[in-house]
């Protein structure tokens, strides 16, 4: 099955599982919302394409692995999105959550999607409970504290940031997670891809940077220039858009080069070029830019 | 170990643990923050009194399994606090999270210690991986949706509240995990501890109903009179307060009927009784009262 409709059906389940038929109907509905559009799941998709390339000898684990991250991730949008967060009215072209719904809802919907994401793993620990377990311990260590997506976002509260434990936790977390994850979910020692996670995600830093920095809010189909209003760390503000751009370049090429060796090799590297591709914006005017 | 300060020690250690040596220092101290002062710990004593009365066997897993409860009702307790949802600017006679850090510390907060409650048990796995998935089972039903203490809250969001499923999940849920996990850290089947849980959760609802219509601001250490002001169901307006009272030791009896049979069977009796004590309100003056 190709990765998209796979990744589609497995978040599908979860949510459909976690609605069940005795909530309260606006809450079920509000998990669904905060899950789709599902945009290109590039978490996801990175978790899948490591445990195949690794073999996936158990898709139910990996199918697993790969949901866990996705909703845990759409959890931290959910959140973030929120009034005391960025307060972003916006998300994937619609209302965000607490706009589409209430604050109180959007609040629990990302306290469900983090839940849910541990009782996904849950459900196919008896094909192998070591290998569950793994894969939480990753989990947790990649959004809850003390580095992970939560511990990010705590240093948003910081007068002095850890800059460098800022990005990794931040964005860099769930990458790692992600080549990690889909590593384990095929029985393979997740650490040597920890660097290839870690790259993609110093990259997808970077893109996000550029986007926030070059497109307007109809473009990115959330609020732009929020690093700029909430005066955050940005690549571009660093290096220029030019210099953001060649950075982006070299990191996904290191990307490349760490991909340990295994079945999948190639396949994985064409993986990465596609998402480089899919991250490097389209050049606006220079005027525009500089 | 007395139960206190094991139950204590517990939690300490995983705070510390989430706080690590990377963290962001607010949000660190905030966890701290959340989860003391304890009060009764009262789910963790019922968690540690059922593990107790079954032998408890191996004692690392009913400590991860009380604390886990206790984590993730302090992460529910942060979130309720918010503006968005109660609104409370004291908990435990001590400004709410949200006063005292910030509301995005105190959203982050709650996320952490969710993530955490899981992370408690994958830490203890290696000593019985199934077990521990049991527990993390428990876990995920009692607290997320579709019946989880999220659904309890989502409840209140409906037009039409289903009020038995509202109580339920809202206040039942983290009881009935509390004895289910209890016996399940034991290795016993959980399922027969389900009716002491729920029967001690009603009588906790009640007499929380009871407290919040009688009580002041600086006797609860939380703001008094909420039912009344949210307009939500409340065991006084429907029974009065001599018919609440009465409806508590009720519940309390059958709850001491129902314990399954096991060693500590007295033992655990007798912690009912002793929890009834502390629930029952202190009558004030009948004009007062009624």
């Amino acid at each position: 099955m190709p990765l998209k409709p796979r990744i589609e059906r497995a978040i599908s389940a979860a949510i459909t599982h976690a609605q069940g038929n005795i909530a309260p109907p606006k809450l079920a509905s509000a998990l669904a919302y905060s899950v789709t559009p599902g945009g290109a799941r590039i978490r996801p998709t990175i978790c899948l394409s490591v445990a195949m390339a690794c073999g996936d000898p158990q898709p139910e684990m990996s199918d697993a692995a790969a949901t866990a991250i996705e909703l845990i991730h759409c959890a931290s949008l959910v959140h973030d999105d929120m009034p005391c967060f960025d307060d972003a009215d916006i998300r994937r072209g619609k209302p965000s959550v607490h706009k589409a719904y209430s604050e109180p809802l959007a609040l629990l919907a990302g306290d469900s999607l983090i839940i849910a994401s541990f009782e996904v793993l849950t459900r196919v620990a008896h094909h192998d409970p070591m290998r569950a377990i793994e894969l939480m311990k990753i989990l947790g260590e990649s959004t809850g504290m003390p580095g992970g997506i939560c511990a990010g976002q705590g240093w948003e509260s910081e007068e002095k940031i850890d800059l460098s434990a800022y990005h990794r936790a931040k964005t860099g977390a769930l990458f790692t997670a992600a080549t990690r994850m889909g590593a384990a979910s095929a029985g393979e020692d997740p650490e040597p891809w920890t660097e290839l996670g870690a790259r993609i995600g110093e990259a997808f830093q970077v893109a996000d940077d550029l986007r926030d920095a070059l497109y307007d809010e109809s473009t990115l189909g959330k609020p732009a220039h929020q690093d700029e209003i909430h005066d955050r760390p940005n690549a571009v503000t660093e290096y220029g858009v030019r210099g953001a751009i060649k950075r982006l370049e070299d990191i996904l090429s290191g990307a490349i080069s760490s991909i340990p060796s295994c079945p999948g090799e190639a396949m994985l590297a064409e993986m990465v070029r596609k998402t480089a591709e899919r991250l490097t914006p389209v050049m606006p005017p220079v005027q525009a830019a500089e």
